[in-house]
Order: C-alpha cells, then sequence, then structure tokens
C-alpha cells in the first residue's frame, strides 16, 4: 500500500511539479484507431555480429503514440557500432548481459587505462575514454538525442534489446521520422527503408551510408591528420555491407572496466537464471540480494560496499572519484549536477525489487524519473511486469501517457477500450509481440502462461494509471449514491461494486482456476 | 493602479520564470482567418436531467485556437455522470449552484460518513470518498486531463456551465479530437459526431458507449468481483440510450459534505441576485462581504472562520484536518504539496473582488496559476468582466495566448484586426454567443447593453495583453520622437496621443452618450 | 580549454536542469532533404529609409527549421516603425550603431526627460518612456514574442540588420506563419506575399495594413480621445505605401539616452573599423577595452566603472537607478527579477572576447540563456565565428538545435551530411548567403577567404554541439578498442584517429596551404 501511495505520489508531484508531457501531438486523426494489433517485427536486417528488427514507425498505433520500436540481437564478441538518434531512446534488455558506452560531448574521458597493462606493446600503450557501463536482463537504459552510445556483448548467452524511440520527444527538432546517425559502417540505416520516398536517387549515390561517408577526403584527412587509409576506414569505403551495424570483434574488447563489476555480474547472472527456472513465488533472499548488488552504487553505505571479493587495493582510487560524484549529486544544488556522472540505467527486471506485488498474482516495477533522473530529460519510463496464470491486473487507463506493452515470456489475453466504449483490442498477446494502449484507453489483461511478463515503455516521464476496479480505484472513490445514481444500483449493489475486490492492482486467479490450472 | 501593475508583473514573472505556453501549433495556413464569426452552439444532445451542447471544434477560429467548446444545463437533482477528457477543461459557472467532485489516483479518501446517519440501514452503513466541492455561479473549475469530473445540481436554478477544452495541451498526447470517456451510460460523447469519418461501422457495433461496456464480462466479473447483473448496469447494457450523460437523481443525492458551505452559499446566492438586479455601481459592503465568503478557505484568520451560524461541534475533525493541509500549502516546499489537497476553483463572478475596476465603466477579475495555482498544470487562465453600457474595454492583444469570449449577458459590439490590418470582426457578441480572439490580433469592445459580461477562457496559464491605448499602453511607453515619426504626427499631436486618454483598460461612457442611454 | 569546458558544461546543465527545446516539429517528411542550398533573399522591400530582404519561409529548409530570415538596412535618420511578431526574434547587427526599444506591458516608464530641457516649447514640454537602448555591430538583440520593438539608425554607416523569426516556438500559438504586425503605416508587411493564398480579397479591401486600420474611427476617437485627424494618421490612412516599414526622421529623432553611452559606442565603432582593416590576428589592448566597454553594465566593478573621459556628474543618477537594477538580479530570488530590467543585447561581435580562440584558426563566441537569460524565454541562442585562411572547423553536429549559417564577410565551403551519409551540401558559402544546418546533420567548414566570418543562430537557448574529430570529440571518447572494431582500424591506426588532431574545434591550416596562401 506504501509503495502504490508512493506510485500515486510520483503522480502528484507531478501535478504541481511544472513537469509536463512536452511531446508534440499526432496529426489529425491519426489516433481514430478502431483497431489495434500485437504486432511482431516486420523486417530484419542481418549483420556479421546480430540482428536488428524493426517494427514499421507508419504503422498507425505506432504513429498515433509517435514512437518507433526495434529490436537488436547481439551475439557473443559482438559490438553494436556507435551512432546516435534524433529522438530519446528507451532500451530493455530482454536478455543477456554486456557493456555499453555513451559519449556526452564536453565530459572528460574519466577511465584511463594503467600504463602497465600490455606490454606488449612496450608500455607505450595507453587508452582514455569516458564511462563503460555494465549492462544485465532487466535493465532500462536510457539514451537521450544525439547521444552517441554503442553496446557489447561479452557473454555466450545473445544479448536482445529492445528500443524505443520517442519521435514526437520535443527534444527531436526534425521531422516524425526516426533516423539512426552511424558513424560508421557501409549499411543502410534501419528505419530509413520506411521513408516512403523515392529510394533511386540515395541508391545510385550511395555514398557509405554513416556520418563520415558525406565528406569529402580532404576535410577529414585535415579534420583527424591522418592518411588515406584510415579516412577511408572511416568512411567505411570497400566495406561490405553485409558487416551492417553490429560487428564482431575477432579476440573480443578490452575495455577499461573495474573488475568488481564483472565479479557482481557473473554472480548477478547465475541467479536470475535460477530465478527464471523456478516457479514459486519469488523467494526473498535471493532478490534482496540482487538489489543490493543491482544498486548499490547509489544506496549502500560506503564502507559496506564490497564484501572483500576482490582486490580492494586497485580500485579504490576509481572509488574514490565516483564517490565525489555521488555526494555532489547529494548537495543538488543545481551548479554541480552534471550529465557527466549521471545513472544512466536502472534495473526492473525479475530480479528487482518490486513496487507492486503480490505472491498469488505477480508483481511490477516501475521506474521514473523520480528513480532514475535522466529520465526527466527524455521524457520517457518504464514499467516491467508478470503475472501468474490466470492472474489479471484490473482495468484501467493512462492519464498523461501513450504505452507501448512488449511481451518478454508467456501469453496473456488483453482487453483495450476507446472512448466511444468500442473494443479495440481483444486479444492475445505472445512473447516478441508488441501492442500500443493509447493515453486514456482503457486496458485490462489476464495471463494465459504460468508466468506472462512485459515490459511497457511509457511516453511520460512521471506517467501515471488511473485504475477503474478495486480499492483506491476511481469507482471507491466516488460517493456511494453517485455510484449507484451513475450506474443505476441499488445502494448495496453500488457497495458490491466500490468493495468487493480487495485488490488494488494485481487480481489472483479465482480458487477454481487455480486449481484447474495446477 | 497597483492592481493593474500587479497584473502586468504576473507576465513579467512568467517572462523569466521558465514557464511556457506548451502547446501545439495549429497546422499550416489553419489561422488565416479572414473573417471570425460570434457562433452559437451547433449541436444539442437532451438528457434525462439536462442538456448538452456543443460548438463544432472543426470550426476554422475554434481549429485556430486549438480548443472545444460545450454548454451543459443541469436542472434540479441532476447528476453529469462521471466522465474524463484527453485534454484539460476549464469550467465557467454561469449560473446556479451545486456540487463536484473529482477523482485523483492514489489520493485518499478524505470524505468518510459518521457510521450513525441512515440508521435504517442498521449501522452498517457508511461511504468514503474523495473530496466533494461545492460550487456557485461565477466560479471557474479546473480539470485536468485525465481526472475523473461528476457534478451535481441541487437547487432549483438550472445549472448552466460552460467548458472549454485545450485540445492542444501538451498534456494531450492522442490527435486533435476532444475525447470524453464516460465511465457510465449509453450514449454517445457529445463530440462524436464532429469525428469526419464513417460513421457507419461505429453504430453497427455500438457496445454500449461507456468505458466499460468495451470489456468483456468475465473481465469485469473478476476485476469487481460482482454478480452479471451489476455488471450489465456498468456496461450500460439495456439502458435507454434518451438517459444520457446527465442523469435524473430521484430523492436527491445525499453527500458527504461540511453542513456550513451549504449554509453560506445560500446566502450568497441571494446577495447575487440582488447585485444582479440593482443597476448602481457596485455596492461596498455586500462585495466585500461575498469576498470574505467566497474566499475564507484560504484567506480569513483560523479562530474567526465561521460566525456561530453552524453546529460547530460536528465538523470539528474535518476542519483540522483541512487546517493541517493550508499550513502544508504554505510551506511550499515542493515535497508535502500534493495534488491531493489542490484548490480546483475559483470564483470570478460579479460578487469576488475585482482586479481592474471603474465604477463608471466596469470590472474584470482575471484567476491566473498564480491565483489558482492547479492552472499551471492545465495551461490556462480566464477572465471575467462586465461593462456599463456604451463604455468600452481599449484596443489590445493577448501577448501569449489565444482568447476565446463567450458572452454572459447583454451585447456589446466588438472589433478584432489581424495582422494585414484588416477588421475580422466587427459586430455583435450577444449572450451565448462565442468569439475567437488569436493570439496578437487586436481587440476592442464597447457595451451596447445596461451590463455587457463575458467570461474570456485563455489558452495560457499566465496570459498576459498588451493595451494599444490608454495610460501605460504601448503608444504612452514609446518616446514621443518616435511616436511623432511612426505616425507623422506633430509633436504636440504625438503628446496628444501618449496622454488624452488618462483611463488604463477601462473607458467609461463619454457624457453624451451616458445622457443618452440614461 | 577552460572555455570550451564552459560551453561543454552549459550542455550538461542543460541535461538534467529540466530545460527543454519547446519547439513545434515540422510535419512528416519535412525534413528529408536530399540538397540544401545557400540561399539570399528572394524578397526585396524598399522603405523611404531603407529595406526589408526576405528569404521565403516556405522554402524546404526553411520550414525543416522552422524559422523566418529577413534582413533590414536603415540609412542615417532612419526609423524601424514599432512592430511585433507572433514568434521570438534574434536580431544580429551586422554593421552600424543606433538606438533601438521595446515596450513591455506593465513595466514602469523609466526614461523621463528633465524639465529644463528644449526650453523653446517652454518648460510645459516634457516625456517619459521606457528604457532605450544603444546598439552596435555584433549585436544580437532578444525580441520576444508580442513585444513592441523599434530601432533608429543615428549613425553615417547605415544599419544592417538580420533577424531570425522562430516561428516553431511554442510562444506561437498561431499557425507557422511569421507574422508582423504594425503599429503604424500602409504597406504590406513583409512575409505576407509568402501566405500562398488567394491574394485578391485583401488588396480589395487594403484598410490600411497596420493593427489600428481595421479598427473603426469611433473607437479609436473614444480609446485615444484624439480628434478625426490624429486618428486618420494612426490608421495610416492617405499615407503613402512607399513610405513602408522603415521612415526618414527628418533633423533627427531626439530621444532620452544617458550620454556616455554615446561616448562609448562612438570610441567602439572606430577601434572596430580599425580591427577590420587589419588582418593581423586579435591584438589584445583593444579587444580587452572593447569588451569592457561593452560588458561593462554587468561585470565591471562599480568604483571603477569609467575613467573620467565623461561627465561624471550628468548621469550619476541614471547609474544609480542601474545599479540598484542590478543588485536586484544578483539576489535572484525569483521575486523581483523582473523583465522590465532585463538585458537584451550581447555583444559576439569580433570585438568581443571570444569563448574558442586559436591565433591561427579563428575565434568562436556563443550566446546562450546562461550569458543572456532572456534567451530562456525565447529558447534561442547565437555563434559568431570567424576563421582564418585555410583554417576550418571540424565536423561536428548540433545536438539539440538546428542551426542557420549566415555568412557576414567572405566565403567559406562548407560541407553538410545527413543520416544517409549523403552530401546534402558541399559547396561555398559567401556573405549575404544563409544555410540550414538541421539537427544532428554533421558539418564541416574551411574557409576560402582571408577572414570568413559567419552568425550562426540557433533554435535552442542552449545548443550544444558534438564535434567528431579532435580532441575531446566523440571518437577521441570511445574506447580505442571500440574505435578498431568500430572503423577496421589496428590499434596504432585507431590510436592515430583519436589522438593526431591536437585541437579541439577550430583547425589551423596546413603550413603548405598557409605558404600559398600568403
Amino acid at each position: 500500500m506504501a509503495k502504490l501511495l508512493a506510485l500515486s505520489l510520483s503522480f502528484c508531484f507531478l501535478l504541481l511539479g511544472g513537469c509536463f508531457a512536452l511531446r508534440e501531438q499526432p496529426q489529425q486523426n491519426e489516433c481514430q484507431l478502431e483497431r489495434l494489433d500485437a504486432l511482431e517485427p516486420d523486417n530484419r536486417i542481418e549483420s556479421e555480429g546480430g540482428l536488428i528488427e524493426t517494427w514499421n514507425p507508419n504503422n498507425k498505433q505506432f504513429r498515433c503514440a509517435g514512437v518507433a520500436l526495434s529490436r537488436a540481437t547481439l551475439q557473443r564478441n559482438a559490438l553494436r557500432r556507435p551512432y546516435y538518434s534524433n529522438a530519446p531512446q528507451e532500451i530493455f534488455i530482454q536478455q543477456g548481459n554486456g557493456y555499453f558506452g555513451m559519449v556526452f560531448p564536453g565530459c572528460p574521458e574519466t577511465f584511463e587505462e594503467p600504463q602497465e597493462s600490455e606490454q606488449g606493446e612496450g608500455r607505450r600503450y595507453r587508452d582514455r575514454h569516458q564511462k563503460v557501463n555494465r549492462f544485465r536482463e532487466g535493465d532500462i537504459i536510457a539514451v537521450p538525442t544525439g547521444i552517441v552510445f554503442w553496446m557489447y556483448n561479452d557473454q555466450d548467452t545473445p544479448v536482445i534489446a529492445v528500443s524505443l524511440t520517442d519521435i514526437r520527444s520535443s527534444n527531436n527538432q526534425l521531422d516524425q521520422m526516426p533516423r539512426r546517425f552511424y558513424l560508421a559502417g557501409n549499411h543502410e540505416q534501419e528505419f530509413l527503408q520506411y521513408q516512403h520516398q523515392q529510394g533511386g536517387k540515395q541508391e545510385q549515390e550511395n555514398e557509405g551510408n554513416n556520418i563520415f561517408s558525406g565528406f569529402k577526403r580532404d576535410f577529414l584527412e585535415d579534420a583527424f591528420n591522418v592518411n588515406r587509409h584510415i579516412v577511408d576506414r572511416l568512411q567505411g569505403r570497400n566495406e561490405d555491407e553485409e558487416k551492417g551495424a553490429i560487428v564482431k570483434v575477432k579476440g573480443g574488447l578490452s575495455i577499461i572496466s573495474p573488475p568488481e563489476k564483472q565479479a557482481r555480474h557473473q554472480r548477478g547472472s547465475r541467479q536470475e537464471e535460477d530465478e527464471d527456472e523456478e516457479k514459486q513465488p519469488r523467494h526473498q533472499r535471493g532478490s534482496r540480494q540482487e538489489e543490493e548488488e543491482d544498486e548499490d552504487e547509489e544506496r549502500q553505505p560506503r564502507h559496506q560496499r564490497r564484501r572483500g571479493e576482490e582486490e580492494e587495493e586497485e580500485d579504490k582510487k576509481e572509488r574514490g572519484g565516483s564517490q565525489k560524484g555521488k555526494s555532489r549529486r547529494q548537495g543538488d544544488n543545481g551548479l554541480e549536477e552534471t550529465v557527466c556522472t549521471a545513472k544512466l540505467r536502472l534495473n526492473i527486471g525479475p530480479s528487482s525489487s518490486p513496487d507492486i506485488y503480490n505472491p498469488e498474482a505477480g508483481r511490477i516495477k516501475t521506474v521514473t524519473s523520480l528513480d532514475l533522473p535522466v529520465l526527466r530529460w527524455l521524457k520517457l519510463s518504464a514499467e516491467h511486469g508478470s503475472l501468474h496464470k490466470n492472474a489479471m491486473f484490473v482495468p484501467h487507463y493512462n492519464l498523461n501517457a501513450n504505452s507501448i506493452i512488449y511481451a518478454l515470456k508467456g501469453r496473456a489475453r488483453l482487453q483495450v477500450v476507446n472512448c466511444n466504449g468500442n473494443t479495440v483490442f481483444d486479444g492475445e498477446l505472445e512473447a516478441g509481440r508488441a501492442l500500443t494502449v493509447p493515453q486514456n484507453y482503457a486496458v485490462a489483461a489476464k495471463s494465459l502462461s504460468d508466468r506472462f511478463s512485459y515490459v511497457a515503455f511509457k511516453t511520460n516521464d512521471r506517467a501515471g494509471i488511473a485504475r477503474l476496479a478495486g480499492t483506491s480505484s476511481v469507482i471507491n472513490n466516488l460517493p456511494l449514491d453517485v455510484v449507484a445514481a451513475t450506474f443505476n444500483l441499488q445502494r448495496n449493489e453500488a457497495r458490491q461494486l466500490k468493495s468487493n475486490n480487495p485488490f488494488k492492482f494485481l487480481v489472483p486467479a479465482r480458487e477454481s482456476e487455480n486449481r484447474a490450472s495446477a
């Protein structure tokens, strides 16, 4: 209850806190949707190290929501080459672990390689770069507009990353097409094909498809002060188009990264897999431990931070730096707060501590700009939920956001209703498909699998919902006589409507259903 | 003068305070209006307990302003059934008194019925719900996007409520159609007809037209844990479509509400009627008293709050709660401020204390987000004005807002000028009609009735105006030589232009006119 | 380096500081630009005292950027008559010096003429008006939406002022056409012709083309309390249309203005001319002195403010007033901060102190809302740059803004690349032409003249860039192995790419080129 209240308060802050959606509206009539569909990706681009699947952003339900959806799969040792977008992105890690990095212009290179490493090159070798982060299954990664992003899979399990691009964000001053600007390669950007346009001209020019390929050689030679061979590589000349956006790194990538992270990750990964296999309700111990590991960067007291599992000596300096960053953030005077040390990911997966929890029904975890402040800038938030068999979430609507529900595991029956009272969706949503629930449309779901799980991307950094049934719902908060008169009910019937369901959001299966499904 | 300064300062705060309009723009050329019209509602939907009239939101002048206008009339004991909208609403109470409620998700049910009431049902009976508010003539009520709203008329006088929906608000992430989501009933929502679309399909489905009617029965049975009969009522099955959005409540609604409010209201109502009949300039005594009554919730010292007219004992607890709320709001540290206790209405009617006042010309009262903080979220404000016969308000323009002027009483001659210097409106605006004055278009008016009164809805929470004539106007603030050179005048003529009109905004009738009209 | 860091930090503040672009997006596909052009003005309207040239705002690249561009030339003693716009404007003074004024509704008339002046009119004469400002070459002037603006050239050198109007600003609630509302005259507003519309009707009515001409005479007679003759002048009746928006003031304008400003200006002007003629890198002495003069209003310690060059006595009172204003702004408690005393201009021209400086390559100076707070409201910023022959600025992109580059002097070769990797511009930009660089498009330039200078208007008040080459660039901040894998390079080649260019933004000509050009 405290958690739900917290959820609701986050909505309250929104109201008077001066936080607005700051998005473009769809064009006239673009949201007159008489039928929604649970959509699969409709295009697939293979790369050397994986593949990128995209949903057509011109599909009416995506146009209404103003978003573009894509899914990248990275094999072991695959690198998604750096790119930036004209709109903010929220990336959910459906599976796997690895590294990601972003480049914030003007921020210092805070990761430095110790001089003695790679002695084969005779102590001359050294590198400096901006912060590199570890990601794991269940993470939400926030990628701001125009910020260069790359990711890398150093594990055997393929990484699957689902990405929502909020094209109508006010951070995008271009038109309503998702655009990827690649720093390298010689392949078409993944959403370009959907630009209904004379494609002929483009293919004729075919200058290389990355941001450097359009410059003349002499400009780049001067700008980088390098030879022609390197400029050719920069421009992706003669590169095989098949290589694509995700490349294989022979021998793996050697990245400067604090060692304890990796150790932590491996433990975390093991537990998650355990957890996925078991079908009992969440075990407390594992969950709590994971939580600690995931969020200790921010919440753990300093001296108990690690438990002697790693070499303490080596990264003392590094930690000193990051703690300075932390204390700075606590002061929060608006002047020292920089994006250079901002947290860019948060785990909302099954191993995180849920916001809504019912051992017989399921769990829900949300991330808003109150949890991950960088989302204030992106104006996006997300929700991860999982439902037991025949459990449901009650009819509700999004107050201030469109929601794109992507099913991760299992399948569920969903119903969506528009303002005419028409059913615009009544069907199954199964793993790998996405369904748009526009702002204010009512939605309810019942799981058809032992565990149905989903992630919902929401186009507001403090997305709020209003529940239409259950304790503390809209109906519950109306005066009894208003309920009776509104629905043409007797008072005792109205009282049943207000109070018969003792649950807030997640309703367990009825006992009969439980037995049937057992 | 102090008041006008205050008005202007409120504009100044806007400038550097980081407050922006946050609205969508009309599509290209949508504001090339060569002619405006004073429009009446063009559609009328009768209900059991009243009627709803609407203006076509596709009318060019409403499309330019990005708003939808409607007017509801509630007979005695009529309840406007709960609904929510995809965009914020400002409702002005043109006539009548009653109750309204909103449901804020996550806020507690703070109104509780004492256990001993309604003993007929054997002490078992009890109700809890969110705050219920009293409204009276002249109130502006702010209804945020997605928030469930209902209203009820408990008096003999019909309630007339004019509602502006700001479709282009950034709080609306859907397209540019006003949408009402009804919680109950079996009738078409009032703006649906204007969606130029194949209407055939909709009628065929006709699933009930409320937000529950699109769900399958089993979903609702599980979500509410009630029987099929109640679900049928919830879905509006078999309900007569004629019943509509406004229903009659037999025997009246019994709502938990502090008793003193009602007493206050009745006194207030009497005075207002007196006031309307008299034609002398506003009498000080009555006005001051009314003000106290209307605004004492916020401004009156605590211990003098009531004058022994009501049972003090009964609502002591309630008041304790509301005062805690008040002191919280004074602290205003951004953390304790919640929408749960936010003020949602303010009286700007003839009985409120005016911001601009000239006993010979008229009065103007505005409400902005400085008066009613919830408007910061809605990004709307309003103005109520009344002019004596032949008095005028000087040519001026809205700096940062579109303005929709709705005439309440009498008639006036208005002139509106666009950037080409063309007269886009020169005509009469009479009670019940609405005229859009787009941003930056110049407007002036002269009353043709003994008392012409209007309400102007403005699409900015800190709407500001620039006056083109009179003291402190634009002309007045230009250097004399600039005025002379600009208008090709002699210096003494320019000086006349700058200083001949001693009034700021409201100009009384010339003496000759006064006599003629007497 | 410190300066560049500062520049970058300003971007960082943006990120978490809750500052967003707050602009409309172009309509679908409006930014699919396959080719950009360096455009000249395509229309020219002669006036009595000068001329206004405009670029067609319907040109695809301006429509993508959502801006309108125009250029006004004022001869000696010419007054640009007061007007206001439906969108914010940034005006860059390409040449000349003079006065400008704005009228902020509700602000007091703070400039008062001493009673004893102009005794010819017998001491009766006196004037009061709002603040009048001096401008000089290199100034950026910020004109908010709806604020009346005028300017005047009191020097022999013609004033050339380039103005960017941000039509898609959220401060504009009308459609996407730039609109000028003239207070006087009988001439068409400069952008009206571009409204593709039946022009016939307009010409027939031809009511005078200023904001007063559309009102009926009796309204204006009442509003101003002046005679018919003055009203005729107000409405521009019988005025020659040729007179236009810029009028000649016979005998010059007499404006209340503190005397020291003028003295300062004349010195400043002389120095600037010197500076333009010399071709050596900037001489320290002159630059420092200019800076002081231009910015002392804010930065100079009080008692050392002037160096006895002007009559100290005369303006003591005035300065007292302005210092009160200053100390108020330092307190900055949000309550005393008013637009009435806000700084509206800042010099970014060649005599200002640069933000990025390389004596062999050139200089860049930016103005954002951190330098000129009123830009927070306009959501615009600007950059002035100048490059020596064959010097280049490295490939980079605008993170969060569209940029409109207007060449002031000389010519340069620019290349612009879109997300497909296509060259959308590879050509010369010469003085007087403008080129749009959409958000996220990469751009680089090399000067072809001894000194190429430009001003870039940016549609974000904290526009940030990401450099693609050089120290601290995107490439530089990526891990070495990521660079190697991304571009398919050996480690040592990747290291060259990361570190061979020791410059941050401005790269001097290679030695060979220098010699060739010498």
